[in-house]
């Protein structure tokens, strides 16, 4: 993620001077001290939420000071070789028959410099949801206690350090597993869930044979819930209790900085599509683009975080205001009337300058330049907990929201060909890229590759890749229309809805 | 608008038992004891917004305890009719040759019972906006001083009482022309709007030469503010303003209970419809449909309560949890699992049944049912500032918003035809139809009429309010297919969009 936090501008906030260097925070972990971290994920599952402690994890190999993805592969050599800022080569997992599931394409490349390292991280995995306890209410028949299983993908774009990207990408899908552990039975039971279970799980008797039955609807009938949005709920709490286990175990264990989060979940036959942060998910069906995310930005989350100033004046110290001005106001403007909006506006009106107006507001910039408390540019992810203001105690975390945004897309509700996919990238990717580009790449790669070759996937994957990177000329990195490409990480998952993966 | 205000349940918040009748709360204004308000709105406009008491107008001839809009110039027996619940005849403007502008249809029904009078109220005008001052900064002209004019169409449904309807019908056009009155020159200004102001309006020395030019680009150059973000933040403010006068006239004026706004400006080529509550906008053009407004419900708005709830406790008092459950927690379901969603979440998941989660739910019941703390089932409007949870002494405005959403339609941007419409209606409408019936309705009515009959939009208004109505039969108001008419208020305009109406 290309500085999306940036200090640059928060000496202002007491002094109004002009920009100086970029003084780095002592709060803000520095970026060039990762985690040391092999490429291997850690084999005990999780017990319980909240209660394992995360070790990232040792061999006796600590080949690098960071870490890839482990279904790339990497030797030590390709290790290096991702790691160069100056050749920014392509990663793809080898094409050497096992593919990762779905025949999901995947490619990514490190940025320009910005950082050491790559902050990125990415997940594909297939897990199995062991029911929490026999008989969890909804189902009257004890014999039928099978498992659940689901596809997972994760992209994380970690800032300020590559410690909390590198944690959700191992551990977030274990905290979905956990939350999904008491839904097993639920979820396989086609009557309506069951609004109060008799126990707690794992306790016998926990079964409710009355459960549809509202013993005394007091004020309306009850409202009907559906499996589809127990499932949202599981992911919403899983991504809470991720940001739970980074602040507990943040000291111990260098979780650095944070990172935003883009995952999705295929369970009985819908895509769970769960954004926090700016990447950014779409659908090509059919050469129909279906966004299936929005982006949480200062400018996107501008009213919630403006309410929450109002709301919580503590939180800004004396240093912030929650108002929005179109540019910063100065000493000598006291008294004239000057653009503003408040946490209920859309619009803008004038008002008059106060004393407190000088004060540095919660939320500035455009673009990719927004800031919220001048320090940070997304809005929702996870991690984040040490962050502050530069040369200040104010936390920023207060402002972060760790909760996704669920988009579901039923898979048995279309017919999908092989050209039809949900592509996952990184801001890496949309900074210089859009949706109708990205379609065309998707229309121009798939139709020079047969349906049924598996490979096709991550040639697209590394099509998008390549085109966001660009070739190095005229000192930079350039696109084809001579614009420069991005000098961010960027990262992509391409997963085919209809092509030879056997999903169903 | 029916039931929006019920204390039905309320008397459960500490109870727990079953619903009575309905106990009448003694902060809710009496909706049997109207003002008295002839059909003559007030002459002197309001020099400045906060700074005018508003007087319900008096007339020598009182004759009824209610008002209806003054452009249906009714006689006392038409008064009569308007307010006969058994009849229930459709009023509209007489056919007289003088038409609303821009040959505004509007038709109006009353209730059927659910309260005394028709808590409706409605507004059409054209105002004309002088400049607060010659030279408010933007014009180098200082000859140039020509005012503005605007149309307005305004429907106001009242609850718990007519006179916060009433009050919004006759004064918040003016509060929209005293926002207007300082921007007179900046939007006759082709130039962007200044981001500050020399000084304050009124005095010389306002203009500023130099507006365009950023003294200091401290961060990053200005944002670009818009003509239409200007006229969208004169809107929400005089909301504001209008909500804010409420509260301060309300002894003394009997400002009864509280009102959705729904309103249209129509300024220099566009449409800005701005809506606090359920009533509802749509455009047909050409048959298609373009929604112009979103309803604000306990639904629809749960999060922004939940989390009002949430970080701000003490406005639940102990009586309400911020916890949404799909039915009441039960005492003996303590330490039970049950459903529930807070204020971060779209899903649900299961939670273990704690003392505090047998409280009320802030937000409950489905659909119409849906409630705040157990009373209102609308979030935004103004007035309500009364308005108290049964038998107790908490304040339920704080979780009410007065400021509307505004959405822009660019007249210019589209070849409009005698058919096209802008079709505003409340809840009565809405409740038992959709914008597909009404779009077929507007296809139906307005192809019988020849398309320069100016009766065509009036008749069209009828006939949205009859079908909605519908007619007396088997114990009720029946629509063709025999279920229930709508037998709350129903108000309707029907703006057309390129028809005989000149507004360029």
């Amino acid at each position: 993620m290309l500085n999306r936090v940036r200090s640059a501008v928060a000496h202002l906030v007491s002094s109004g001077g002009t920009p100086s260097q970029r003084p780095k925070s002592p709060d803000l972990p520095n970026a060039t001290s990762a985690t040391p971290a092999p490429p291997e994920t850690p084999k005990s599952p999780l017990a319980r939420p909240g209660s394992e402690v995360w070790v990232p994890p040792k061999t006796a190999e600590t080949r690098a000071s960071f870490s890839r993805p482990t279904f790339l592969q990497l030797s030590p050599g390709g290790l290096r070789r991702a790691d160069d800022h100056a050749g920014r080569a392509v990663q793809s997992p080898p094409d050497t028959g096992r593919r990762l599931p779905w025949s999901t394409g995947y490619a990514e490349v490190i940025n320009a410099g910005k950082s050491r390292h790559n902050e990125d991280q990415a997940c594909c995995e297939v897990v199995y949801v062991e029911s929490r306890r026999s008989g969890t209410g909804a189902s009257k028949e004890p014999t039928r206690n099978q498992g659940l299983c689901f596809y997972y993908w994760g992209l994380f774009d970690g800032h300020a350090g590559g410690g909390a990207a590198e944690m959700a990408s191992r551990l977030l899908h274990r905290h979905i597993r956990e939350q999904l552990k008491d839904l097993v039975e639920i979820l396989q039971d086609p009557l309506p869930p069951p609004l109060c279970l008799q126990s707690t799980p794992g306790t016998p008797g926990f079964s409710d044979p009355s459960h549809l039955v509202s013993p005394q609807a007091y004020w309306s009938p009850q409202k009907e819930v559906t499996h589809e949005s127990l499932v949202i709920g599981a992911i919403e709490n899983a991504f809470q209790l991720m940001d739970e286990q980074m602040a507990r175990e943040r000291r111990g264990h260098q979780v650095e900085g944070g990172c935003c989060a883009l995952v999705v979940v295929y369970l009985l036959g819908k895509m769970y599509v769960a954004n926090a942060g700016d990447s950014r998910a779409i659908i090509i069906r059919n050469g129909e683009i279906i966004p299936m995310s929005r982006e949480f930005t200062p400018e996107t989350e501008r009213q919630r975080l403006q309410l929450l100033g109002f709301l919580k004046p503590e939180l800004l110290g004396s240093e912030f205001t929650h108002l929005e001005f179109p540019r910063r106001v100065q000493p000598k403007e006291l008294g004239k009337r000057m653009l503003y909006r408040d946490q209920n506006m859309t619009g803008w009106a004038y008002k008059k300058i106060e004393l407190e107006d000088l004060r540095f507001p919660l939320v500035c910039g455009e673009g990719k330049k927004a800031r919220v408390m001048a320090t940070i540019g997304v809005t929702r992810g996870l991690g984040d907990h040490n962050l502050k203001v530069c040369s200040s105690t104010l936390a920023i975390k207060p402002f972060l929201s760790c909760f996704p945004e669920v988009r579901v897309y039923d898979l048995t509700q279309y017919e999908h060909c092989p050209d039809d996919v949900l592509v996952l990238g990184t801001d890496g990717l949309w900074d210089v890229t859009n949706d109708c580009e990205v379609a065309a790449t998707v229309d121009r790669v798939l139709s020079a590759h047969e349906p049924n070759d598996p490979s096709r996937y991550t040639a697209l994957a590394q099509a998008l890749v390549l085109g966001a990177r660009g070739i190095p000329r005229d000192r930079g990195w350039r696109l084809p229309n001579n614009k420069l490409g991005s000098g961010d990480d960027i990262s992509v998952f391409v997963i085919p809805l209809g092509g030879p993966g056997s999903y169903s």
